[in-house]
């Protein structure tokens, strides 16, 4: 069992809805221990790719994209939800739909920090449906980037996201796959990991 | 001229309405490089204080906080925009106005992460009328926690956020405070720094 497995069993709530709150280390209150292995073991599993950058989505994803870019030496970019006046009219632009929130929410990306020549890490928190990824991946390739590897924390094994990454093609690491788990007794089951 | 500073000349674009494009380093894409300069900055300027978290709000102080977070070797929390599934109803909350979206939002904060024993370095990328931070602020007398000092990337000396949190007796340490800006001539004016 890894370490963020650990952090999971010992400090994870199973919520009713298929929801793990893992809001004291990864989400709300972020562990700089744990960010730090994180970004570590993404290192390790994606060594030799040649990453350039690190692209993320606001909000859960900015801590773990920092700790991936101070691993990988890169910057991270990430994806703003919603238009803001910060943000000028020459995005990239992607729509998704979150499984948490139950909202459609557009994701854009100034076309001055993706483009061709690039070389991602995708990085996020949780892949559950797959849909933030896939906005995301909508985005790399209107960018015409190349995407070298995707990073989750936590993937929920019985839900599709994961699966339907695989079969695009890409290089999917998940440091924890959750493929079962109980709101009644809080059991949690992972995939193992080799 | 410090880091941030001159980062902000080389790379920062002034649009009218007051806005200062610095997305290239500091709130859309991160340099990495900056991030760290800026944790060990405030580290610096904050030696000698009992600080145990770091507080910030989503999305574009989350890096900011996991950099500080980074070089203080303490947890970071972010105050959530809005309410979400995730969260429990047992939270702090506080009503906060943006001057860059120009709307409303809430800004919680769950009760476990938060509390009396808490002596907290609150950042955030940009402190222009302090409508943020006034909100965080509030999150921390709810919790009783002891607001040990607030650093900022980029205050805006113009306007006026710095003086209403100085006024509140609070040690606020900026690491780029811009007097005067102008999106004609492009001309930024920082405030001499000790």
């Amino acid at each position: 069992m890894n370490y963020l497995e650990e952090r999971i069993l010992a400090e994870g709530i199973v919520k009713p809805g298929n929801v793990l709150k893992v809001d004291a280390f990864l989400n709300h209150q972020l562990d700089i221990g744990l960010l730090r292995w994180m970004g570590a073991e993404w290192k390790r599993r994606f060594a030799g790719r040649p990453i350039n950058k690190i692209l993320t989505i606001e909000a859960s994803g900015i801590g773990l994209a920092v700790a991936a870019a101070e691993q990988f030496e890169v910057p991270a970019v990430f994806a703003k939800k919603g238009e803001s006046i910060n943000i000028d009219g020459d995005v990239y632009r992607a729509e998704i739909e979150s499984f948490t929130r139950q909202n459609k929410s557009q994701v854009i990306v100034s076309k001055r920090f993706l483009g061709p020549d690039d070389h991602l890490l995708i990085v996020d928190d949780f892949l559950a449906n797959g849909c933030a990824l896939q906005g995301l991946l909508a985005i790399c390739a209107q960018a015409g980037a190349t995407v070298e590897g995707i990073g989750i924390a936590i993937e929920k094994g019985f839900q599709p996201g994961g699966q339907i990454i695989r079969n695009l093609g890409c290089r999917l690491e998940s440091l924890a796959i959750v493929d079962a788990m109980s709101a009644e007794t809080g059991r949690i089951v992972f995939r193992p990991q080799g």
